[in-house]
């Protein structure tokens, strides 16, 4: 029997789809400078069984898979390679458990984060991550990329609130890892391992997710602007050094800033340079009070707070838009490098240099109370030269993480786009630790081959 | 060259030990019940290159290495295996860093929690793991073990700390695993995958921690009396459905009490059957009395709320004596199973008929809050007949936890003593994962042999 024979065979009719157009459209993520194979066929499986099925034939043909949930990624990690089964996790998007008691909740993997969100506040518990793809990306993604996003400065990642996974392993057989308790230590953290592991290890069928009580947080929101990136590196730097823990920080440039204004006219092309967004949520006014007072004292050109919850959702708003406003001008190669959040003003004056030295434009938002910046590359389509300078201009930024006792990837994933950097982060004998692990969990190597590992 | 002669010619002069006394002492930790290998020598290593030169000989020669903090573990993790290198970590005991702006401390493995938890207080930062070994326990073992403690309920466990490791692995090798930074996603989570890992995958020799900032928390303590074990559960499982989260729930029974008391003489003889003690940390007053509102409403027979520091840290430095408390009456047999919060009143009700069906003596601490359970079950000393009672006793809770959707090591790790309720609770599949990453990462199965994994 053929690979497609015995791929059909396995699944009940309509999982199977080899319409080029309707597999191109499954074959890649967000990442528009990631390189996209050519996949044999496009699998929308509908339960945990079926996942089993195709990891089963596929095995045994040494057919790769890559998994996917919604495609918003921004390393490629999700792109098609040569041959492969794309593996489509949205389908399985139910909410199978919300546990008011142990606040905790069961879900298949294509159930998108915002979906989660408001199906648990509903109960009056709260799911934190929240990447700026919320309203599209899946849990299921989430926990294979490790998402971050905004409230991560206080709340964490995503690994701090997966308890437990199921999930098709090598060996085609399914798993439960982890547990539903708060604590527990029997055996390796394989959850864990799991999270953050871009599909190369197994198939994510099913999370469940910690969850807190949704409370009453007063959200209260201050704005800085500055007159330069690393002026505004060195509020945040303060604010590290002040021992202060806002709920958001994030920072913003102007040409971010005039990418959204020209596109939704919000009027925000005259507040400034750069700025900075922070927010607190704790009981008391004075911590909203002492974050602006650190802007200011760091040199904040001028600054406000408030708990208008409109005017700061514009300015949320603004910063979560950047990234598609940014877009529209041409293809944007995306950074996500994370610096120790004191050396974020040495950092962001390297990207400026190397804007000025490679020739390419680069714009900037940032997780900046992590360290965690996204200078955007942006060039005009169909500049092969320009094109170059951005390549170099990205790996330059890359090693300047490396330098600077970073990382080249703080949220988005290695994929396919950092490779080259994560092997220069880690070493040869992480690297090694790496590819042992890798043949020991996907001994047919049929896990989204190519990505993270080579 | 036979192993020793490598093993001198790999150290400096007095690094080994074979003083069969002082080797004796070095091969247990505080599990009574658990078997104990004879040692062919005790290594006390002073730097990480030592550690590495001891585990190439011990490669070399297929000798096991049983690596040890302060010995303080409950589940025989760190008991010699007979013909081992003991490697004592103890002597590697500084605090290399303590970094206020990044909010993270990078420490020796020999560093007693304790003392770091006073070092890094002086710079106005926070280290919350407080294991009940404190005191003792090492962030190396803690780390090994991914240790729990009273404040987990509010602030998670070591894992949650832990930012990154320098270890040595399987190959000789000395890496750095994880990061520095707040974010990180580059490759796998191989730091978090060695937390918990009890000495197994390999030597950690080093650890780099995540701080909060000590604030001014204003410590408020809630103390109710119960007439039985279920009812104080059954207030357990009120308080967890009533979203709040106290920084302490602790629960404790009349034998622990009176054993504290017989030895220290504090006056806790007339306190009640069963005690609960909650803390909250928040800044208002209102969190605590809402606890005391759920004891009462869930069958108190009297409560009292204080902020008088003095009373508060007897109650709960009786919590913290228990153990050793019933330690002077005989051997301890320590359970460490966690369930579900509202499944807690369920569970303390099949301990006690675990204990009447068995005949054997069963005292009650617990991380309650959490659902992490210690029945600790005594018998006279040399009676074989008990003791065969007591095991069996042991191994029926294991089941009823794990039947409950629970586990069989909530933070004390599984040891020698926990390695059949880990079978039975993980299955086949997830043992063949445990075996196939232990394989990748130990080939030649020097590190820890015969523990957790068989």
């Amino acid at each position: 029997m053929s690979f497609r024979e015995a791929l059909d065979a396995a699944l009940p009719p309509g999982r199977v789809a080899d319409d080029p157009d309707v597999v191109a459209a499954y074959s890649r993520d967000q990442a528009a400078w990631a390189p996209v194979g050519r996949a044999a066929v496009l699998v929308r499986a509908a339960d945990t069984d079926e996942v089993r099925r195709v990891v089963e034939v596929c095995a045994a043909h040494g057919v790769p898979i890559v998994p996917r949930g919604a495609g918003t990624g921004l390393s490629g990690g999700a792109n098609a390679v040569d041959g492969c089964v794309v593996l489509a996790l949205d389908g399985m998007n139910r909410i199978l458990e919300i546990d008011e008691r142990e606040q905790l909740a069961v879900v298949q993997p294509g159930v998108v984060n915002d979906d989660l969100r408001a199906a648990v506040a509903e109960h009056g518990l709260w799911y934190p991550p929240d990447p700026a793809s919320s309203p599209w990306s899946t849990i299921g993604g989430n926990t294979a990329t490790n998402a971050g996003g905004v409230c991560c400065v206080k709340y964490g990642v995503t690994r701090d609130y997966v308890l437990g996974l199921e999930a098709v392993t090598g060996r085609g057989e399914v798993v439960r890892l982890g547990r539903r308790t708060r604590k527990g230590v029997a055996g390796y953290d394989l959850a864990g391992l799991f999270v953050g592991s871009e599909g190369t290890l197994g198939v994510i069928t099913e999370i469940t997710v910690r969850l807190l009580p949704l409370g009453d947080r007063v959200q209260r929101t201050i704005v800085g602007g500055f007159d330069s990136l690393v002026d505004a590196g060195r509020a945040v730097a303060a604010v590290a050094a002040s021992g202060l823990t806002p709920s958001a920080l994030e920072l913003v440039d102007r040409y971010c800033l005039k990418a959204v204004d020209d596109w939704k006219n919000m009027g925000l092309a005259d507040v400034g340079d750069v700025l900075l967004l922070g927010r607190t949520d704790g009981k008391d006014e004075a911590e909203a009070a002492e974050l602006q007072a650190v802007f200011d004292a760091a040199g904040a050109t001028w600054s406000t707070r408030s708990t208008d919850a409109e005017e700061a959702e514009a300015l949320f708003a603004a910063r979560r838009l950047a990234y598609p406003a940014l877009e529209r001008l041409g293809p944007v190669l995306t950074e996500d490098v994370c610096v120790p959040r004191g050396l974020v003003p040495e950092m962001l004056g390297r990207i400026e240099a190397h804007a000025k030295a490679h020739d390419v434009h680069i714009a900037n938002i940032a997780h900046a109370g992590d360290g965690n910046l996204h200078p955007l590359i942006i060039v005009p389509a169909d500049d092969d030269a320009a094109r170059a300078r951005a390549q170099r201009a990205f790996e330059a930024i890359l090693d300047d993480a490396i330098a600077l006792g970073g990382t080249v990837t703080g949220e988005h994933g290695v994929g396919l786009l950092k490779m080259r950097g994560m092997r220069d982060e880690l070493g040869e004998g992480v690297l090694a630790m790496h590819r042992a692990v890798k043949d020991a969990l996907d001994p047919a190597g049929i896990f989204n081959p190519g990505k993270v590992i080579a």
